[in-house]
């Protein structure tokens, strides 16, 4: 077997340091190629997606080089923040921005907005003040304040990746436009609390850190957005002077790609949200600086930006996967005893399902009832169900998290710490792996074939029909209510309208002669 | 001036170690974008061409680093030969196989493998023996015998890229492939020469070194073609399962770049030579794998490499141009007098015009004796002063290799090697900027435009019709010589076009059908 070879012949040199590089390259880079084969034979199967099958596959790697090495160790590389941050997540991003549907994005905007950062912050102190209150419970001491705080911020991060491999954009617009923008502004929100909850200590003052995290997260939301936009309007901007069009594909590729890497870079760089800003410079450059190039550009430019989007995904799979197994950590955990760690990993599971079930019902709930006045657009109990169980997985990023708050550059000897790891790889392993089979099934289930055929909208107003009655069911009571709301109905669902049709004037008028667009 | 900004920013934050990488990525991609753009500005200069213009805002951007960190350090990110080899290189390489003119290369294969190989012996031997004899006659002591060896193949290799992008492919193809296949031979060799130099201190058999350099080298040569040709192959197998055409194109996509990157760190894994490899990989892929794709995949995968290449090769000229400046290994010279150091410089540059003067025109001269009967693919005394004035720019491989040789980790404190690296530097520079400068004048100069326009077959008849009157002056003793070579002339001329008649009929008959291809 070719692969094994290799992986022996990677034993062997890895610990000449000159060839480690190489052989931890080449070995990902064949691992990568056989992820695409077989996640390509396992295509059509109910259960399995790509991502559990990059981490089922990084799961026998590591076995194969745990068993190879006589138990020395189960990773070619150790995860490193720096890669993930850096090279990994910069790449998912930007393609989900680039390739949202953008009026259903901005239909939903203020949606989505509320659900991201209201929801992590629900999420946040649910998890935190629970695992405060359990953990002991169970006989697990050791985390300090900032720990548990942390702990909150590192499992109110969703890992949507997955559920959008499952949820189709074209078949769900409405359903995949909510649970993927709630997925990337509930990133930005944890990882942007969770550096507001590293700088508390430097405040020391008790009283006034929530008011100083808010302050830095509105701080960091609003420069985040705005620097997001300059790049993509520069870009576009720079794409558009006549002078470009006519010149090489290479160089317009180039130059789309670097500045979209900037963004992200820069907003690293100035400590903001890279997150946030490379988003919002992916919606911008889909929506300007794509019109001011060539055919072959345009092509090639998306789908570079969707296969890197694709092999960095599966590249953390397969990452985590491998990581699982990493055999140092399991020996300095705290818990020799199977019950305390099948506690914890309950406990943060149990938290995590609450978290998020918390936010979804009642701010849905909230969410119909005003704007059920306005128009066809409520969400069914399902469709309810689904965002909530979309958003259970976590991922790459609560790993990065973990690994930032409890190890020094991936290293940790304290053992309260090293089960604080190991647990995190457990609750991804296990919430993508058996939250990630179930989904699909779920989702066939709960929105059969025929339904999900239908265009969205009409479904929707199908929707509206069933529940309409139920809320007219008393004319008179009803009146007395949409007379009560409809001051709230204004602030939630006409603003959105009526920014939209302003912001369509507006771009129509001035944006696109500037920057470039479809007239 | 926003970059001035950047740059302080990164003076502020690079003595942090978690931001550095950060900050110098985020100071390249802003300074790519700048070289693009004023690249494209300069695009329509006779003088300046791309390199050039990175080489020169490296140089400013060295300065302006020089001055704001008050003479501190010039650089963000040291000249590192893993970044080199292992991520800047290989697109290159790969995007040269991948985008070759296929019928001209393999019409002029063993031309080019003659010169290539041949050519950087011949160039080696000169440049050592003349900096064995001419340095310590201007008072350069210091040097092991090895290091004369290694200085040998460090200025053996040429930097084509610089003069193709002056030379165009579809004006001169002919030209194109012999100047470009050779450089990519030449490269090749080089390293494989430079490595096989580097083991010869093992063997300690001084006797049996040309041996054990010549058999290394063989080996060598042959292994690498093996690994390209097979990794090329096994790719276009796997698109060509029936299986795959009908699924993603983003999946098509990471398969070939996966695999194309695969051969090259599989072939520097065994340690052979990774140059040879990923360029026979790219040329076997653009044959059969890129037929077996989607028409999006092979747009995109066609503008991806070029894409790669053309940012990896910016990058490295802007780094040659930063790394100019590195104060550190010039305050470490051994040389403080200048008229020393001009020596150097001068019997280096001297010695690669004559090392490469020294196999081109005899070279050429014999090859035209050989196959002049066989028909009109004559090379022109213009043409030869062409090719022999192209390769005389020396590039990034140049740097990598002295770095490799003269420092640990891209740090020296032997003045004696700090002189060496120096001295590389600038005759890269030199080089660059004064041959590539008058390169394309030169270009147009000997063959003028309107016989540049003609197709090269017929230009070729037409180069014929000047040169074989000259050759046939008289009849007779022509006679006699065309007897006397044509046993000579069967062995470079003939085989060529037979075996070329062989693969074309296996190919069609054989691989196409299971590798994939043009009907």
């Amino acid at each position: 077997m070719a692969l094994f070879d290799i992986l022996s012949a990677a034993m062997i040199f890895s610990s000449d340091t000159d060839h480690e590089s190489v052989v931890s390259i080449s070995v990902y880079a064949a691992v990568l190629c056989l992820c695409i084969v077989v996640g390509h034979f396992l295509g059509e199967n109910r259960w399995v997606n790509e991502s559990i099958t990059a981490m089922l596959i990084g799961c026998s790697i590591g076995t194969i080089i745990l068993f190879s090495s006589k138990g020395r160790s189960s990773h070619i590389l150790r995860f490193d923040e720096e890669l993930f941050f850096i090279y990994l997540l910069p790449p998912i991003i930007f393609n989900a921005g680039f390739q949202v549907k953008k009026k259903q994005f901005f239909h939903n905007f203020l949606n989505i907005m509320f659900f991201g950062v209201v929801g992590v912050f629900i999420s946040f102190a649910i998890i935190s003040a629970g695992s405060w209150w359990l953990f002991p419970k169970i006989g697990f001491n050791g985390l300090s304040a900032r720990d548990y705080l942390a702990l909150g911020t590192i499992f109110a991060s969703t890992d949507t990746v997955c559920t959008l491999r499952v949820l189709h954009q074209d078949e769900n617009p409405r359903l995949y436009s909510l649970v993927f923008g709630e997925g990337v502004v509930n990133d930005a929100t944890s990882v942007v609390l969770f550096n507001a909850i590293q700088n508390m200590a430097v405040y020391k003052l008790e009283g006034w850190a929530a008011v100083h995290v808010i302050g830095d997260f509105l701080y960091l939301f609003s420069t985040s957005t705005i620097l997001g936009i300059a790049t993509g309007l520069l870009t576009a901007y720079a794409l558009k002077t006549p002078y470009f069009g006519r010149h090489s594909t290479d160089r317009e590729i180039a130059l789309m790609v670097l500045m979209a890497y900037l963004s992200y870079m820069l907003a690293e760089l100035l400590q903001l949200s890279g997150i946030l800003t490379v988003f919002l410079c992916g919606i911008v450059m889909s929506h300007y600086a794509q019109h001011n190039v060539r055919d072959n550009s345009r092509t090639t430019t998306r789908h570079i930006f969707a296969t890197l989007s694709f092999m960095a995904e599966t590249f953390i799979f397969l990452y985590v996967g491998m990581d699982a197994l990493d055999i140092e950590k399991w020996k300095t955990t705290k818990t020799r005893c199977w019950k305390t760690s099948f506690g914890i990993y309950s406990i943060i599971l149990f938290l995590v399902m609450l978290g998020r079930a918390a936010f979804v019902f009642p701010l849905y709930a909230l969410f119909n009832h005003m704007s059920s006045s306005s128009e066809g657009s409520l969400i069914t109990f399902k469709h309810q169900v689904i965002i909530w169980w979309a958003g259970l997985m976590r991922g790459a990023v609560s790993v990065a998290l973990a690994f930032s708050q409890f190890t020094v550059y991936g290293v940790t000897w304290d053992p309260v710490h090293a089960t604080m790891i190991t647990s995190t790889v457990v609750v991804v392993l296990f919430s993508t792996l058996v939250f990630g089979c179930v989904t699909k099934p779920l989702i066939s289930i709960l929105l059969p074939h025929h339904a999900r055929e239908n265009n969205q909208p009409h479904d929707d107003s199908a929707n509206n029909d069933v529940t309409f009655p139920l809320l007219s069911l008393d004319g008179s009571a009803a009146t007395a209510i949409l007379q009560a709301k409809s001051s709230l109905s204004l602030m939630l669902a006409r603003p959105v309208h009526t920014i939209h049709a302003y912001w369509r004037r507006f771009d129509d008028e001035y944006m696109r002669p500037v920057f470039g667009g479809p007239f």
